[in-house]
């Protein structure tokens, strides 16, 4: 008897959950250091902010126009701070072991993901997202929605490409919300010279097996299809409520 | 033919690179979300202290005044500013993969150390470093000798204790430099509540057979001892050039 090639990814049974919070563990420490590099440049442009600011107050006798120079100033130091407080929120959830099933903001799981994969993903493709305002509810567990969503973008990253365009798409559906990541990057000769990713301790096909089962887990499946331009489309549809 | 027990630690051979890769990801992956929550308050008070100036600059008319009372704030922000980023290298450094022998400061490596293992060991013990000033220059891998330093500091963390104190003592010697690491802890009734270290997925035992093994490959040897009054020291040689 012979059996045609297999048309699903293979899913080890059954998947441990051991072996999940190994590869998060994997992640996280193949991403630390891209993370802490990536925290450095706003931390550098705020000490010159507020040594600029420094400098003005001690020079300036006029109050109005000290005010008036510097508004910009403080705003950009606020907005830094801001930035970094999301970011370190978001590193700290993606860190965490446990998780319940919950209602979930759709649009909020996707930033965190963002966030915590953008210091590595930013080199392979530029990722815009189009997404409906406010709140996407969705029911669903945050750690194992976030480990979906990185591996998936780790997997894009992980594709010799030339640098070229991802899309994020959020949508509200009648049953819940649909996200769908297009890879749309060429795929031309491969320009994409592996800078050191061999070090990397996680395995993005690994990832990939555990972003389906983490839509099993969620009653749902994660379809990776090739369209006939070439562009790999994710696409997983999760429940609401 | 009876062998008497053990009074060495066991050291597995070969201990493989991959051993030690996996257990430095294992500890990034377990201090993630406890760094991460250790950047948030200084990033909060760094946000309220800018709040507070912004508010200022708007109220006061003399800039005299505003001068005076806004220097101690500013330099709040600044040094906030200045410990995130010499934390950010910290974690960033420990991340690293690849490392070779250099001449490398001991004071430095002690202070990265205590950076990367902090946020999660000042709920276990009241560490003091006892240093010379300047340089302590040693010959090492910095990559290795931060993942023994950490790894001693997270035995220390692992060990059931009542809180106490944990001195760090830095020593020139002809022959380069002595590290000493004594656990004074009050080896009473266990007062340590394992509070959920139990998800940790680093072991404290491998860490310190590591511990060992890093020694080794340095010419020396990591010496553990318990004094008769409970005292534990952990102590290595390090050369110099």
């Amino acid at each position: 008897m012979s059996l045609g090639p297999p048309t699903k990814p293979p899913i080890p049974e059954p998947v441990t959950s051991e072996l999940m919070e190994k590869h998060r563990l994997a992640v996280i420490g193949s991403l630390a250091g891209k993370i802490a590099h990536h925290m450095n440049n706003p931390l550098t442009l705020i000490r010159a902010n507020v040594s600029e600011l420094t400098r003005a107050m001690g020079e300036t006798s006029d109050v109005e126009r000290l005010r008036e120079e510097q508004a910009e100033v403080l705003e950009e130091i606020q907005a830094g701070v801001q930035d970094l407080l999301r970011y370190v929120e978001a590193v700290g959830t993606f860190a965490q072991t446990d998780g319940e099933f919950e209602t979930l903001d759709l649009n909020d799981l996707v930033d965190t993901a963002l966030a915590v994969a953008f210091s590595k993903v930013r080199y392979a493709v530029d990722i815009s997202v189009e997404r409906p305002n406010g709140t996407v509810p969705i029911w669903g567990c945050a750690q194992q929605l976030l480990e979906l969503i990185v591996s998936v973008l780790l997997h894009i990253d992980a594709r010799p490409s030339e640098f070229g365009s991802c899309t994020i798409n959020i949508h509200r559906i009648d049953s819940g919300a649909l996200l769908r990541i297009a890879d749309r990057r060429p795929s031309g000769p491969i320009a994409h010279v592996p800078d050191g990713s061999h070090h990397d301790q996680f395995d993005p096909e690994l990832g990939l097996v555990l972003a389906h089962h983490v839509a099993l887990a969620h009653d749902t499946r994660l379809r990776v299809t090739e369209l006939d331009d070439g562009v790999v489309v994710y696409e997983v549809a999760l429940h609401g409520r």
